[in-house]
């Protein structure tokens, strides 16, 4: 049985689609007082209840809906409960960097275990160790191998039954990425030094090589990105992170490229949340030719100059909630990687 | 220690004067992804840690920031935590009213002691059962006596130091009640017939006879009072309840004793959070002579046409905090009721 | 499988012959040393297991023969354990009416889980919120419908196997109800302000009004029901309650009501555990023409003059018990209530 | 501070008496239905707070009334709640001599730190494993020693202040020893294989060789004596054992020794509950001339014919508490063991 | 599915073999540092896992190879993850026998579950209370009945199938029994008093009378064994023990029962380990006829003068995975004993 | 109190010298069998515990070993027990890079839980993500700082009083690095792109760029260091890395450095493990002029060719139990990174 929160309906419903089951239906009310009540509409006994619920802003309503469906849930006698949270947005409070903070990676995971979750299926966490943090067994699907498709192949990838039409800018990067190959590949940019790993491991999928943006903290809030580290001097570059919000750090990392007299720039990302007019902020540089993200969460406002390309996840969280639910392997799917 | 978040700092300021004790800081982040961060910035290593939060408007973030908080305290080796939540609101949350729903109240207990809340202090929670559902030690204070003084001592109660002026009607009503009473003395008035316990025992402390308003339900969405039980005929009514909010009910009870044609309604409830403008609403009607509630939550917005009056809790809580850091007796606190 | 304890075998007994299922033999021990054991007498491995126990007197020793089941069951493999119990006497423990006690609710739901249940069923709880003392599902049966039909319907209800012979009054009663009603319909009276919500909500199912006691502590051991509020003068009277143990409180609202010179009364309530000699001592006054009551726990000592009436709860329980098993909805059980 | 249920109120004064602390009041209520409730009245806030109930009969009511003055005291802040269980009689479960048991010794030892046990106080259970069925600290005293001074030393052992007068038969008895070693010195006995050990340990604290019964267990409950390992023939014995409850073994193993001839037996055990008039019986035996237990457990009904010692372990548990309370070492009071 | 560590892949693959299931392959890897990863390389999900592991030498190398393969099962998903442990030898730290030790085999059992045991399957611990140390089901199978058919059946008992080539002693040995008998039965005699009550139930399966060794503890290191208790002069001796690991305790025996001119002895254990030439040793002593053990644990080094039988547990541990799979009683499997 | 395992108790000898404080004496006993045994030997009754012992080779011994001394302190009654780990060497095992792996360093982490730690104490786990893993309060302590001093400082930093004679070629290096800086600065290494956040954090504290070696994966066993990422040619050299064991990756990277014609290589790392020959392998190589390490190992075999400096961490951690006694900040310490 599946069951959506408020967070991401569309996703939910995408995903049934694909599994070819209905999504059962859920009542979210919202008290005088303004305590959050959800009633799970449907009999749950004895059934395999999956949730599907990113933390997306607001984060905070979205957490306790999903923290209270999960208990209605277990409450209901449900044989087991996973929630599907395909940007798990807390995970990068994951270390102490000062004194007296929560690790809210691993806070929020100790509570949606006591509030009922079984397993969790997440997808693309900010660091492989946040798995660590949960005490059930997790499912962490990665994004990067989809990425990757839609960077080598000339055949459009998958993209999301939004509607929203997308001029296609496909050939002429293909065809500008072939012209201009014979002078040298393009670069894989992490935008940080923390997660040059995984950009690795996507730049070795594409056969390309990889650079680093490393940052400076001069004050506990001020952090800038003071160079870059690997050779990008008039090359074609691939950014790549796990999440955009406000883009600062994206934005802050053009100026450095420019710096490099970069040819272009194609940005990627899992979670494209650009929030605060990010997606137009970026697209408005004269660089970037294409942004692409997942809809692991909703789709950002703004249009982004007809820059935004989203690929959909629904595939694969759909199979991997059938495998689920089978006891089919589920690291098998991703073999490839 | 003592620390608070970011609901009613105000509350927090006038208990830490009554304990001559410094406010600690602490440090809100809300991150680009709407993640939020608390830093303590005060040493807490074994140290007694409190920390006040009333769960009032907006719920979730001031919910998920006591979390954080929690759990910070905890793991910056805090001896012991006390969240002080002097209106626990999910506590409405207390029963399966409609199948397959989290009781909101428990599952919020389990998640304040996984976050790491050694014991807890509350005030006036919806029914005395919930205190059954932590399974850390609880101070449940309550303010029925602090209201009950109120409608019984000519003398001014302690008003909370907020400012605002209040023209005193004090000394007619004292005067309209003495005069009427040969008549008939006034009738206490629960709006619900699950809240007549605690009404009674307001009116035991009063000296005064109680009565309770019926509810039916039509439907899922619509509860309407139908009659009340008890004599309430032309006599001056003292409506309470625990918590006000939209003030719905209290809008339709008025109706209701309209119909009786009771002589004056003063209202009293331990929460007054007043929310989508209740507070005028209520003060609008000319029957309404006082509005008494106290501080557990904050000023409500509106005038409320002079007619309201604000009961401190800071003593109270004060002496609770006090008692429990110096291992002091806190029942010994309210042996008079 | 369905295992009983010596709380109540007839009742297990007639469970068992609604479900079609034999029940499982256990074997009760007591040490010289008075220690209890229990051996189950089937294989448990893997199979879902009940056992059946009211808390009823002696109840200290039922609840440890109850805890020892389930250990035992949980240790043999059960691939799940519910103790069925129809009456969780320690539910009246809900809240700390005095300092420094146990909420004996919370701490025998507790107890039972440590013990090694799975999930609880039971009925008619003295307060709805000890539903949210359990940290396991919980399916709650409420017995007011079944007993609301017995005051409705001109037919007889369905009555326990026990051999009872019964001089039918159920025709002079509706004779007399169907002769007075032109005067004034019935009116459903609690005997506590405590239980009125669940009164209003029996007398809803009737379509009567109600009315409540007011009871005042006048020391620790001495509460007294001081008056009635609502209107019963000159009234046919339907009482209703959840337990009836000694009597006393209902003695006392018999005084009470006969000072509002009510027509007749009729007392129903769940658990009739009718103690000392309580069933004759009710039955004795002229006014009380039939005493209701289910048979979640044994049959009472004593005649109680013919007036009483048991309803039996095995039909409830069993198909509860049904629907759990094979994994149904048992709110659905509910849905007319 | 020190708080008692009702199994033994005698031992707890004398305990508070060596330690010159005043025992704290708690009142139980028993409820019309059965139900226990016990108010401690004394604020435990902080305190370090001690239960002495030993679990005799009735062992349900006297465990069910601790697990709730358990809970009381962690419920009412104590610092460190510490049941003192002299005699902790479940220890006899403490493995599965049947299929589909519980191990009650375990159960019950979980059951004490769910309802609020920190840690465990207990003197001589059945076998030393059953230390490890606590998940919390445990402090197991032994009276071994205590009875072996009886038994070696010719000036009177420390008897309990019951005022119950003994007559002496302590100076026949060592000119009877005196007299009679030059042919064989006495023989240590333990009525079962399973007690061999401990037996052991106490036949070497006299300097003395040990014998033991051989139980075979014919049926389900018909478990008999055959034979004694050992050589006992014409020798004076001393028979040890940890509790004697109806003394069906003691009096068995009475027939086997009077078949081996021995000279005189004299019967020490720990816990001497003697229920169902065992003390009698016992020492109506002609052969038997001393009985000696201690005050684990209040004195037996009836009188021995004079011949029943009883010791005191106040002294030894005063001086635990002690120690525990202050943070001393409680290993070293008996090192000499 | 069966894994096997790399305890005993030997006792794996016979147990696969009677099961008819394949040995599901796992990798163990040792990282430069010296910390262990184990990969189970098949997939587990929603599958029933057994994990065969004795404690055999290098005994904390096994344990934390078993518990890092219990997490990676539960991580996982494995529906049910049962360990295998054929040798439980930390339950020799069943009780504190000095101060301030852990209760080893408490701690490890806590480990295990903590690694996400949900059940175990062992056999022949060291005393029947361990069974109690554990908070999940355990099937505790014994070896004494096969040891016991051994020593009664004139027909070869199943021998492993190690390929170990064993000359008969059996005739000789059966022959050398019979011829004797008349003059009086074999004594069974356990080494320790301690493990006196399994070694009369071995020998009540032989119809045989018992004896045990009395030990004396000199200091903390040199335990002596002073005495036998019980008739064993001239007679044939079965000896018995749970383990032998270095023999030190069978050889002391031996001179003892030489001071008793017994006319030979034959040996058996469940576990034998026979360390540091243990076996050898033992063989060498002439009286010394026969030396049984199971192969709960690797074969020993060593030849043992061709004194030494293994029996294999390998049937008995199969039928009992195969019957916790299905469901089918295990403690079924022992009715004979 | 302190305790030290086997594992490191010259460390521990010289944190008790900078404490002032003795070294409390515990005894580890290894059964026939081959299992531990640890006895505390001197009083812990609410004291606070401190038990110093890093995961070092054996590492399965020295974990059980340590966790068996945590148990021995928890169950001896101890206020306070807390592992003080220098190097946790299973912070290695943080992730899932192959599917049915445990993530060790979260089982660890729970396990000296589960046996009785209620903090813990370490130093430079090898990601910082590590500290989510642990449900208890940790102290994470780094020695970058210490390094970085080394560096920096003209007059030699602390080195260990392990006696080992150390030629002083500190002259040398700093003449060296003067003579050559003009030319350009040194760069730092990290061998490996996960660990290149903290290297650029170590590079920061000397005013030095930094750089990185890729790994690329070729097979489950084989990874190589196929480019580094960054500008090193012809520049003075500083690799930092967290551990070094058998130095496979070190040798690697200096094949890399060689091929950009470093002009010479300095090494530092915290935990220097050196296993098979490793510091004599590295050192070998004539680019290499220094190795700098800390003591949280105990020194490793062989000589290093003189280039050997060993740090000693023993201030850091007295000063940090220290506070962690005594309630003082812990982060203090470390303000200036």
């Amino acid at each position: 049985m599946i069951f959506t929160g408020s967070a991401h309906p569309g996703l939910a419903a995408e995903i049934c689609a694909k599994l070819g089951e209905p999504l059962s239906p859920a009542l979210l009310r919202r008290f005088a007082n303004d305590c959050l009540q959800v009633q799970l509409q449907a009999n749950c006994r004895e059934r395999d209840v999956f949730i599907i619920q990113p933390l997306t802003p607001p984060v905070q309503e979205h957490l306790v809906e999903l923290l209270l469906m999960l208990d209605a849930a277990r409450g209901s006698s449900a044989a087991r409960v996973t929630p599907v949270i395909p940007h798990y947005s807390y995970a990068r409070s994951d270390k102490k960097e000062v004194p007296r903070v929560s690790i809210g990676a691993r806070l929020i995971a100790d509570l949606l275990v006591t509030a009922g979750a079984n397993r969790v299926l997440t997808m693309a966490m900010h660091s492989p160790q946040v798995h660590g943090f949960f005490s059930v067994p997790v499912d962490h699907l990665h994004a990067l191998a989809e990425l990757a498709a839609h960077f080598r192949s000339p055949a459009p990838a998958e993209v999301t039954e939004c509607g929203r039409s997308v001029p296609s800018s496909r050939t002429e990067r293909a065809a500008g990425s072939a012209g201009e190959r014979p002078a040298a590949p393009p670069v894989v940019v992490s935008p940080d030094l923390g997660y040059a790993k995984p950009a690795a491991a996507f730049a070795r999928l594409l056969g390309l090589p990889v650079a680093a943006g490393a940052k400076q903290r001069f004050s506990d809030e001020r952090v800038t990105i003071t160079s870059i580290i690997g050779d990008i001097d008039d090359r074609h570059v691939i950014v790549i992170d796990d999440e955009i919000a406000r883009g600062t750090t994206i934005l802050e990392l053009l100026d450095r490229l420019r710096d490099h007299r970069v040819r272009s720039v194609r940005i990627a990302c899992t979670h494209g949340l650009f929030s605060d007019g990010a997606l137009d902020r970026i697209a408005a540089a004269p660089e970037v030719t294409e942004i692409v993200c997942t809809n692991t969460v909703p789709l950002p406002q703004g249009l982004g100059n007809g820059k935004l390309r989203v690929l959909s996840v629904a595939p694969a969280l759909a199979e991997a909630i059938r495998r689920i639910h089978l006891g089919e392997s589920v690291s098998a799917l991703f073999d490839h990687s």
